[in-house]
């Protein structure tokens, strides 16, 4: 069973306001669920359609109806399950060593938790994001990251202020920048992705040491891009495969 | 102005019977349309909010109303324009030479688009869907290859058949196949992608000539996996890498 004044405040944690407010989340279906479980984020409700979660004290289990699920559901179609989780307090220490990455405005869901699943995928720990990306908590995010969001550290910072302060290289790509192909590629060192339409602004483009660009081989019109989500893939890959 | 036929046309396009029964598709954005103009498509009718498109003629070119487009649109948010196009009569000869792509059971739209997308980036100028895969004229698949469509030609097939009886090498990513990473790969051959929920099936597996796979350098849980537009993206990558 669930209350009104629950549907409120688990619908209104699709809001960051609400979030930030509350210092809550939600996740959504078994998956996910289960790995924010068995990871450092601290349960407080979890409702089910099924007879699963067996291990979850009574408390803070909520058998409820297909019905009920929906209503407190931020997707298109209701999985089985939503958790409510606390948004930790941690110290958000900017890391200064290994393979880091760093979003310069990328605003859509979709693409943030992919980026983080990849991260998680190619062993780098830390994403640091501008102020302006998408929140890490918006429920679209935790779902793309299919849980990767447990093992990737993801800070929000000034982002040309971290850039311009550390001693690591900073990559950026660009369409002019060198072949990715054909470029010995560091461990330790930090890869800026920029915004969807804009890519890398001129802020942080100033604070880019390296310029790289993924070569195209087809014919293509001028103008045209990978989106944010390919090149991190690709690029990643370039950074990681020489430890093969 | 848009009439009642039109509308109950057009918005019926979004169903592959109707595409299939009437032989149209529906583009939607300034960018995809004028991609679709510059190439082989032939429009049937333009829907513009905008005074723009100037060169199309008259009768093939309907101003109308925010209003007007939004009851035509598939998009939640309605672009400033939408165009009907001919689904091209085109003999499907099979590739038989070069880098191909081959996908089993893909079903979600943005992930051919993007696929699509990619295909173009890296000079890859034939798909092979099995027929189980999303329909190519989707307006969501339509929207995410940005134009890439005119590009690539997506040929839908038996793909068990296909595979069988090529004379190239199937490669086929698998948990236990060779390390991406140290193959020497080949300009010519064909590179199969599986479904989002199942991978590769059994049937398609058995004629894969050349299991490979991506290594993973995070700390994952077993059933961890790469969605399949970014495992097309690194893969094809380090296909055309050798040619820098």
């Amino acid at each position: 069973m669930v209350s009104k004044n629950q549907i409120k405040t688990i619908t209104g944690l699709q809001q960051k306001k609400y979030r930030k407010e509350h210092k809550m989340f939600i996740a959504e279906g078994v998956k996910v669920v289960e790995e924010l479980l068995n990871s450092h984020f601290e349960l407080q409700q979890l409702f089910t359609t099924q007879n699963d979660f067996a291990d979850i004290p009574h408390e803070k289990r909520v058998e409820v109806t297909d019905a009920e699920l929906k209503k407190i559901s931020a997707l298109a179609t209701a999985n089985t399950c939503l958790a409510v989780f606390s948004i930790p307090e941690e110290e958000n220490k900017l890391p200064d060593s290994g393979l880091i990455v760093a979003l310069d405005e990328v605003r859509d869901p979709g693409n943030l938790g992919t980026i983080i699943r990849m991260c998680d995928w190619f062993g780098v720990t830390h994403l640091v994001c501008s102020s302006g990306c998408v929140d890490v908590y918006n429920p679209k995010v935790i779902q793309a990251t299919m849980g990767s969001v447990t093992r990737v550290k993801v800070i929000y910072a000034d982002l040309q202020d971290y850039l311009k302060n550390t001693s690591l290289p900073v990559y950026g790509t660009f369409m002019d920048g060198e072949n990715i192909y054909t470029q010995s590629l560091p461990q330790n060192g930090i890869v800026v992705f920029g915004n969807e339409a804009n890519g890398i602004s001129k802020e942080i483009e100033d604070v880019v040491t390296d310029k790289i660009s993924i070569p195209r081989f087809g014919k293509l019109q001028q103008t045209e891009s990978l989106n944010v989500a390919t090149a991190t893939a690709i690029i990643l890959s370039e950074f990681r495969r020489s430890l093969s």
